[in-house]
């Protein structure tokens, strides 16, 4: 903490996110290394760390990155390929039939891809759910991406590692690997409960249990999830994971669209976290999550844009606007999630989710030097009267200009600094082109 | 018709939004003066017109300029003042106070200020209510922007024109004034069944009828609008205009969130036309408009932003975006509001609500040149499956490159031709400024 700082940055206005929201005008931060030295007034952080390097944004405004708590970023390479379809057919004739093809190669392409846009838009974090986890981990060290990293596991052969005790060894070995990694840490995934046997979602409890690691599980996304589970154990997809015993803090439940108030009181009292993906939601028919209640329960949730073929976006601009106004219309009360509320979901309360509130989410001294600077000077940003309405009702995620990830540049002024950008989008365009002949049959 | 072009415009794709929604690849379109002189492959058309302009933009998708059925553009200068509180509070408390100190000047940056926004996210045609009608009419005209421009009149005294003798004439001046402007009409615009007499709502309906004007006019927009509507006259906002014989196709419905069954029939029967504002009308909490009945009805509609203050922004990408998901939720049916049903809403559907379907919508030969051109060479468009899935799921208003309204080069690789953007962004935050010391009391 007394190292001299060798990066400041500063902005018309910071915004520190801290737990009272305080926003600085005129304010900057230090960097010493990947850790925020020093956050505070420009002028008193300039005169205090005379030897820094200094980005001056006259118009920016400096805030935490965003932290993307649910994606399958390699989807990125089925965006568009087919919409507005029922649920199961868009699965059978075709998210499945490509995921049986995939290879290593082509998630780490599609991770490349997701990572462009996810720091063109402002993310600096994500949690990811992927075959070839090794992969996406593999893409987004490279890239500088602050990444939670899963190899989802199922009881059928997976197009990855075939049988479960290779999935297991697979899990064990990345877990090795990255157990000391600055930005890459590795998480748990049972798929979901209909997919999943009892002993598989128990057997993966105990090791992310052995390991610290997260446990992350597609949780009560729709209708049919339930009366599934329903059917097949005589209870709801939460009660099934309780009688297991798999209920507990390091549990990351994405969607949770279909929750009965005892359910939500369950969750609160054993401290599980919550992925709120309202888009993916919207698109596919799912519903409209209980967050209104979530939070009020004092559940930790955070925002996530679920892959791109459901979205059709990794941009949590987007995804703050939606989810702000979604439960407006939901409880017919235009006074829930608010600005503040939802731009916390996006920065601190999704780091809380991923047990990382200590080292991102907020600009406060001591954590990593996680953030991003958007350009104010533009009409659909003037006047401004409130930065977090601006940033929640108005703001794109191409009004990012700048990005830094524990303490590196990773953008500056729109160019990409980490990922060679044009190579993977032609690569990209490729292996669409290679979809899309397969499907044809040529 | 025979012409020779002075402005050849190429892409990647081009897509006309005709009947047909043809795409084609490697296309382009032809421009002579003010109109559309030929739409084909790109090589053709170089080749037919040898002596124009052209524009080649390798990466680039060419397709109509979108259209903004219903706005308060000069709301611009309120964005960000108050969000998340009770309608009512919220307009009594800071918008009608500042309203009541609104001049023709203010209006007109603001207007200025959306204009900007608009045009950079790829508007080409918009229709506005607000005060101070003439100064909106001047600011498109300036602009270069095509216009549907209404003075909003109501029962009370009001900040432009004071008592409703002096609206009736301030009204037909602007009528008579434009009535051969090549971009500007001029609209009737009573307020509301509830803010307007059952006598002033017919006296603007012959006065709309006299002159062949539209009628447009906020209708059953919530629950409250019903309740009072109920309690007044003992019928719904929509019986009531039956009753007084104001429903006929020239009518343009703003909103149209609660309606019967029976209505959605006689609004078809009667040729109205709506304006379909999703993002307002989740922030507001006033409900989802049953879209999906209206176009099964075959009631033409079109998608509208409404005003800054409550959206927060004029961008149609991301209304677009809202409407394809919102109904999917509303219907628990992922097949309803598709990709091509809602980019038709945002171009050939909105010209069909304004009139205008034999100028504006789509690019044929005979139409107005009014194009956009989006950068498809980006992480977000990559890779590309689809143009219609991108252009609705996908794609932001950032994305649009060029823009070209009645055959004008209105913005050329995003920077502004027509309008002083850096001297408009400034005289709009002084204004806001004004409007915060106001407040203050300062």
């Amino acid at each position: 903490m007394n190292d001299p700082a060798n990066l400041i940055i500063t902005g018309q206005y910071l915004l520190t996110m801290d737990r009272g929201q305080t926003v600085i005008e005129e304010g900057g931060l230090a960097i010493a290394g990947d850790t925020i030295q020093a956050v505070g007034r420009a002028e008193d952080l300039v005169a205090r760390f005379p030897n820094a390097q200094v980005m001056a944004e006259p118009h920016g405004l400096i805030m935490p990155g965003l932290v993307n708590v649910h994606t399958h970023a390699a989807m990125s390479l089925f965006r568009g390929l087919a919409d507005d379809l029922p649920l199961m057919q868009w699965l059978q004739d075709y998210i499945f039939p490509l995921e049986a093809t995939l290879t290593g190669d082509v998630v780490y392409q599609g991770t490349l891809l997701s990572l462009c846009e996810m720091i063109r838009s402002g993310t600096t974090s994500f949690c990811d759910m992927y075959l070839f986890a090794g992969d996406v981990a593999r893409a987004a060290a490279e890239a500088g991406m602050r990444a939670w990293v899963g190899e989802v596991l199922y009881d059928f052969p997976s197009p990855n590692y075939g049988g479960l005790e290779n999935g297991f060894a697979y899990v064990r070995e990345l877990l090795g690997r990255y157990r000391h990694h600055p930005l890459v840490s590795i998480t748990v995934d049972p798929h979901a409960v209909y997919t999943c046997s009892p002993e598989l979602l128990t057997r993966l409890g105990a090791l992310a249990r052995d390991e610290g690691a997260l446990y992350v599980i597609h949780l009560a996304e729709n209708e049919e999830e339930v009366r599934t589970c329903r059917e097949r154990y005589g209870r709801s997809p939460v009660d099934h994971l309780e009688s297991l015993g798999l209920l507990h803090p390091q549990v990351v439940a994405d969607h949770c669209v279909m929750l009965t108030p005892t359910e939500i009181a369950l969750l609160a009292e054993r401290g599980v976290k919550v992925a709120h993906c309202p888009e993916s939601n919207l698109k596919l028919a799912s519903g409209i999550a209980p967050v209104v209640d979530l939070l009020a329960a004092g559940i930790a949730v955070g925002l996530g844009t679920d892959g791109s073929a459901s979205n059709n976006d990794v941009d949590l601009f987007g995804e703050m606007n939606t989810a702000a106004k979604i439960h407006k219309v939901d409880r017919m009360d235009p006074t829930v999630m608010s600005a503040a509320t939802t731009l916390h979901a996006a920065t601190l309360g999704g780091a809380r989710v991923l047990g990382a509130e200590h080292l991102i989410g907020s600009l406060e001294p001591g954590k990593k030097a996680d953030c991003i600077v958007l350009d104010l000077d533009q009409p659909h940003l003037t006047p401004m009267y409130n930065p977090i309405s601006h940033l929640v009702y108005a703001a794109r995620g191409a009004d990012v200009i700048h990005s830094v990830i524990n303490g590196q540049v990773v953008m500056r002024d729109r160019r990409l600094l980490t990922l060679d950008e044009a190579a993977i989008l032609a690569r990209a365009a490729e292996i669409g082109a290679g979809f899309r002949r397969g499907r044809n049959g040529g």
